[in-house]
């Protein structure tokens, strides 16, 4: 089997973190029980270029109980965590990922990912798909998705354009994206950095969203949540007043500077 | 039997929001349980200068129930329910009370409930224990207490001057009354106040709250609990800074308005 | 001029009440500005049946300031306010509206209403529509506007239907409406009346909530920020989920009750 | 200089953190400005038994401007930052603490500490203060500050006994710990603390807090403004109704379990 991560003798950690983190995901582990007796993927490939972590590990696995074959790049260098790299060459799926790639590795390990012939693609920016229509233009693929707003807008654009070479899903527009991932787990991800980062206490700081979309709205309720005093700057009115409304100052970015 | 109240027909009314008022105050009903079997107060006279409302309506059944005789009358002539006055004298308790009354009928009731020879006083605000030390200086009391800040300030000056006549219990000291009375009753009371008279919606409002004690801080939370953004004056650093940190702005009266 | 209120003597009072809630709606003001220089509805003759409240009556006076003719009736007989149909009625607006009428005063409001024969037809609740197809099906009208779900429900239908007799602007689908209106307005009006009816403390109470739309959220929201130990019943799982990640406890309305 | 710390080559990466601390406390620079010109401690030895952290570190070096000597040991193995205590020897200050040193090593350096001769000491758990009462009880102190609860229990304990030696300040009973140090800083870094180990979304989980003390406070409040669905388990009934009131949910430990 092709790979290439950072150290395999990290598997056994990786394996670990695996493990805790399926704890937390009941729902993936109601569909993969389904997935084993139904076997819904049975025969299909599956090319993935997302965040390789201990959740994408047993979105993984999860496939591959349902029958699929995958390999797994990452869609960015900066978050992919080496041990459940190892851990997933070490249960046999080729994955290209090291923390901290050059763009140069990066996109080597995209069209690895993509040699592998996949019917599918799992997308989490359109870094993936972009190489399927700027230079692997005549690779067959059956269908895609794609996971982030910025990655939705650009697949609009060219789907607006008639240049779109299969359909994709746009996980983006769930509504399990927008009032959890987005919400929450931004929300709340997001003052974890920060905290990790500075050590700093929330309470009694001022704290600037810039922008009241769903990530925004997170953060916004979180800071204000740990004691904070949030200043929202937005452009959109109606987001300004929902802002306001939500108890929050709202003022232009060069105010709030 | 002496009282002086507005209307006696309004006695139907009063009883049934005493009632409904009883139905609240669980703690009260078990109090006054106890009281119907250890008769603790039996024969003991005592007066009450209090807001003549439902709830101490109740309370003063409740001293009956433990064997007191109650004389009652008001402690502030605009919180004064005229058909709970109505309902107290209909259930034999003389009182003294009358929406809107002026100020010389204001001192005739405390007069008349002194009249009654109480050996103890219960106060809020401090009124009755002024006469009782400024006028009644001869007649016999044989302890009193004071609900409000503002009367035990007034009592701890004079027990510092050595002119106090008998001992007096400082309700408002009591962790209940500050944790529970100044901050979620005063709270949410004085929010419902504005509300009823201004049909505002908080949500997005600016809120000033002059003093961060623990009236100013409950009806803070309160109204950044209704989506209000609220400011904080205050002349205590410590408070100040307690405010910044449950996310309030502070600042000086001056700069708030 | 022909209208049916209780009592003109009430115009002043309602005429200070409108003024009041005025004061509040700076946006209606700045488009009352700007209708008076544009006159952009000269000419429209409009009939709605809304609530007759100081807040309507703001709408009814923007709307001739640009140069419309309106009249109106009630859209719930309970909501309507004595003083401000009286001062409506005082400024030139046919108003038919009674607190309290019965459903037969209720309907020959709205017909006297459609008497005028109205280009625009404005709703909140659809009744004035449903005359229109049930009973005036000859009368000619331009177009509608309904406000609420349960109208917008009704009218959806008719649309499938194919029965709708002329276009009509489903207000209640705006972002405003459900951002502002829906979840701030019926959140911090729901409790206000509660409050006023009952008189209880929400700290420390327990608030059953059923549903989790944007009425429910809003509720939910502000009963937490009264300090309420509030309890979601969901049947969407979705949207189960949205209130456990807001803090709610969830359950079946069986488990809540 | 005497000192016994991990690895002197970590002093730099020290520096720069504490300076990062020290600009995130400016009540401490403040004093350490006014240190400066006023020497209150000129010519007074200190020993130090505290968490070997960047914030001690900025006050060791606020002392040392106003003129003291002082001498640092670890009042907890598990909190001493090595590259802060390397740090902190570079700038002359003798320093004993390893992270993870035995029971044995803890006592040598409270020793090696005492071994300065302080004048005062400034205590963190009370273990230095045993020391000076159980073993080197002929040692001359002036005086001493404790700033734990527990530690100052202790200490209460000894003083209804007759035996404490010298006049210990009780730090932890200035508003200042209680308003912020534990509600504040205790209830956020017990949260960041759960996160960086367990890495789950706090929103929608049930969230356990025994004792409604101000520690227990404020990791409610911030669980609460994180989304989670707080239970809090009390024995002292007014503490338990607090919690209520902030919209906990109370209950006995074993319920809760």
């Amino acid at each position: 089997m092709d790979y290439d991560i950072l150290d395999s003798s990290l598997a056994e950690k990786g394996h670990l973190r695996i493990e805790w983190a399926a704890s937390r995901m009941p729902v993936l582990a109601a569909i993969r029980e389904r997935f084993e007796t139904e076997l819904p993927l049975a025969g299909v490939r599956i090319g993935a270029c997302m965040h390789v972590t201990t959740e994408t590990a047993n979105l993984m696995t999860t496939l591959i109980a349902g029958g699929a074959e995958v390999a797994l790049c990452a869609s960015n260098p900066l978050s992919t965590q080496d041990d459940v790299a190892a851990a997933l060459v070490d249960i046999g799926i080729p994955t290209y990922a090291v923390r901290g790639e050059d763009a140069e590795t990066f996109y080597a390990h995209i069209n690895a990912v993509l040699d592998t012939q996949p019917h599918l693609v799992f997308d989490d920016g359109a870094d993936m798909t972009m190489v399927l229509h700027k230079e692997r233009v005549e690779q067959e693929v059956v269908g895609g998705m794609e996971e982030t707003t910025t990655g939705v807008i650009r697949l609009k654009a060219m789907e607006a354009d008639d240049v779109l070479r299969y359909p994709i899903v746009a996980v983006n527009d769930s509504d399990t994206k927008h009032l959890f991932d987005n919400r929450h787990g931004t929300g709340q991800s997001s003052l974890d950095g920060i905290l990790r980062a500075s050590n700093i206490l929330f309470a009694g700081k001022r704290v600037v969203v810039a922008g009241f979309g769903d990530c925004g709205w997170g953060l916004a309720t979180r800071a204000q949540g740990l004691g904070a005093d949030v200043i929202v700057t937005e452009i959109d009115p109606i987001r300004g007043v929902a802002a306001a409304m939500e108890g929050h100052r709202v003022m232009s970015g060069a105010e709030a500077a």
